[in-house]
């Protein structure tokens, strides 16, 4: 199975980041753009076919190592 | 509209930060996880409500500046 957990910062956390991202496009002459925020990706290869075990491995791994839940929320897709 | 851009390395570059997060879950003890690969996403807001407008708009960002295209793919995604 594969599982996809994707960590963004909570609403109320800044995202100096994202805010430089903008300046930038503003820059570049990319037009329209409001508003960026920038978050993180993890791809993971679950061994087995058992959906809900996939799903639980992930939310395993993101509690315990890639998401900072104080400032961070994340998600989990599981596809065949 | 919103735009969702994903930047994920090309399955052929190496992704070292990857392989940690793999060694670190390991030691953990989250089972199954047989490969990790990370990347990055960009959650902009643009204005209008034109769907074309703002899928180019998010493709001239992740062109311009977002994903270095050499060993970085990207995908878009719009959403009302």
């Amino acid at each position: 199975m594969k599982a996809r957990v994707t960590v963004t910062l909570k609403p109320s956390v800044l995202d100096p980041q994202g805010k430089a991202i903008e300046g930038a496009l503003r820059s570049l002459g990319v037009p329209h753009v409001t508003s960026v925020r920038q978050g993180k990706i993890f791809e993971m290869e679950i061994e087995g076919d058992d959906r809900v075990a996939a799903a639980e491995a992930a939310k395993a791994a993101a509690d315990k190592l890639l998401a900072n839940t104080v400032i961070e929320n994340y998600r989990i897709e599981v596809s065949g």
